[in-house]
């Protein structure tokens, strides 16, 4: 098994697409790699070979499995002989010509045995570096990328049957606060509200949770906190930062409530927030920066005198990961493109005071972005 | 975030070990390195890092974490500078020297700079293959090797602390065996009974469910298969295979049961298994191949005419995962040494009928195995 890998929730994983839809990504991963002058790219297990294929080994990934997808040829998934059937089964069975390599066997001479000596290939970022390593050894004259530069839209760019998960995933996760604002924060640690917000992203269809975050009063201030042994008091400002997967693609939504009425400071606060979310948004588009994404929202902030107290990014990729290209940071180079889905969000950071956070999931389109869900963006008031 | 990572579970994390404790492996490894004539030791974020550091860093894992560990310099930990408080506070603190690179900078030149260009160097088999090709760009003569492979003793040979957590580990799966044998079975579905045990595991002190499996009746000859919607009836033969984290550390403990009182047939397939895992358990002992223990489990079942449904593999090794080195499986060519902790299995797999398998953690001592748990072995009948 993965060693990383929960399986108690319904334990075979999310619906698998249709066949042609794995068609369709094979294709157009091919054209990409013909674009980009690569003899080929190679996938191993990971979220790279769940979208091209939905194909999830059940063996463990110290033993060698390999999608190796070229512009012209067949596509090829070498699997572990005893992965054979499963493999043959995957959803995008048909589509890839599966082949093994048996136990008593050198899986990356096998692998060899499909690629070309003097190629030059991109590889799946997330590819152990054993594997690579022995790729290296059976050739030595073979030469390769990073997926993620090598193929930059590659898995940042979603089709519309990812998009519509990413919606519903969304609008699962608007379901989800707005059943947690009904709840009682004061009095109780932000363990327990943790506990009650993974209950609710399972009750509102998640598969698994990513992230069930409480920061409350100073904690806020700390982008990076976990929900811990603290009591949430009246008076507190408190930062929901939550997630997981809905059929296969996540949801992520951080929000800020405060615990009876909010003072003036923390209303004004939670609006410079808000204009800061709302500019990086109005920033993006086709052919624009990431980079430019998240100065957008810095400037708005510098302007409230709050340039120091900025998050560190402005958002990431959601899509069968819950942190994926592109980044919407600062240095991020990466052009926007229809079709990119990210959670940009805006926050301020007050260290030993308070944090407020707002981030919601939207897509790139022709000319601007669309919101994926609709959860309302005042500071909401709890009990 | 780690994207395979579901923090819901107790969000910080197994308590870490004293500081003398890191202290130690370091030490220990370091002379690893040395012994196997390496310049030095490259640990990316995993369990490789948990065990000599304690440390998971909390930004994803696209932005490169590495500990560089040479026999006779101090340990250095090269962290993103917006971890360098969360690095600088790890568990083993005061033993790594913790260096940072800056957003605008690029992480493989400030990586380069603590290596030697002309090195030979071990790396851990789960880095991302993106900070491998990253090293090699900065570094274009400097080699790396498996660590799996240059150091196998490294993660395979446990100290006493951890053979302490699983051992508690072991006694906790215990438990939640004696407890779901008084769970009612038939009628049930698979997945309820999966639930009862990921529950019991949880209730025994598990930060983590990683494996929850209930196969019933046919489904019992797949080794694979997960908890499906297949109601449990009377007469089945159900297969437990469960297990998960305590305190950081793993259980795996692998039982079947029979719902209402088993036919001639099922005791002696059981029985067969039980003198299988014994034999096997009997083989192994320092300087043996891993590749011995299970050629004695296959001896048994051949003898008994079912050579053709043994497991593919007899065991793997328990550690902070739940499946690593070693692995006693046909080949299997490394030594067995004291200190070595793993699952050690039999099994027959009767397809289109049922299965029967026995699991459980043992530590190898300086003349055999001692148990880990203590669970009975008997085909026990439930309701």
């Amino acid at each position: 098994m993965t060693p990383d890998e929960d399986e108690t929730e319904r334990g075979g994983g999310p619906a698998p697409f249709g066949r042609q839809v794995y068609v369709a990504r094979l294709r157009r991963a091919a054209d990409q790699v013909a674009a980009a002058r690569l003899t080929g790219l190679l996938v191993a297990p990971g979220p790279d070979l769940i979208r091209l294929c939905g194909y999830r080994p059940r063996t463990a990934p110290d033993r060698l499995t390999l999608l190796v997808l070229t512009p012209e040829g067949e596509p090829r998934l070498l699997v572990p002989a005893r992965d054979r059937a499963v493999a043959a089964s995957a959803p995008a069975a048909g589509a890839v010509r599966v082949s093994t390599w048996e136990d008593d066997q050198d899986p990356y001479a096998a692998a060899a045995g499909l690629l070309l000596p003097h190629g030059h290939y991109g590889i799946s970022d997330t590819t152990w570096s054993v594997h690579l390593l022995g790729l290296e050894e059976a050739l030595p004259l073979t030469t390769y990328r990073p997926l993620s530069t090598a193929l930059p839209l590659f898995r940042a760019v979603k089709d519309e049957d990812e998009t519509a998960r990413l919606t519903a995933a969304a609008v699962a996760a608007d379901a989800v606060y707005e059943a947690v604002l009904a709840v009682r924060f004061s009095g109780r640690r932000e363990s327990e509200l943790a506990a009650d917000l993974a209950g609710l992203l399972r009750a509102h269809g998640h598969d698994r949770v990513d992230r069930a975050r409480v920061a409350s009063g100073p904690h806020g201030a700390d982008p990076g906190h976990r929900s811990g042994e603290r009591r949430i008091e009246p008076g507190d400002t408190v930062v929901l930062d939550f997630g997981g997967r809905r059929d296969g693609y996540a949801s992520a939504l951080t929000r800020t409530v405060h615990v009876g009425p909010p003072p003036d400071q923390v209303r004004r606060v939670h609006e410079i927030v808000r204009t800061a979310q709302e500019a990086a948004l109005a920033a993006m588009r086709p052919g624009v920066p990431c980079a430019e994404a998240d100065r957008a929202a810095r400037a708005v902030l510098a302007d409230a005198g709050h340039g120091e107290h900025a998050l560190p990014a402005t958002g990431h990729g959601l899509g069968v990961t819950p942190y994926e290209p592109p980044y919407l940071a600062p240095g991020g180079t990466q052009l926007l493109a229809p079709g990119m889905c990210v959670q940009a969000a805006a926050g301020i950071l007050l260290p030993g005071r308070l944090g407020v956070r707002l981030g919601d999931a939207v897509t790139c389109t022709a000319d601007g972005v669309r919101w994926l869900g609709g959860a309302h963006r005042e500071l909401a008031v709890v009990a």
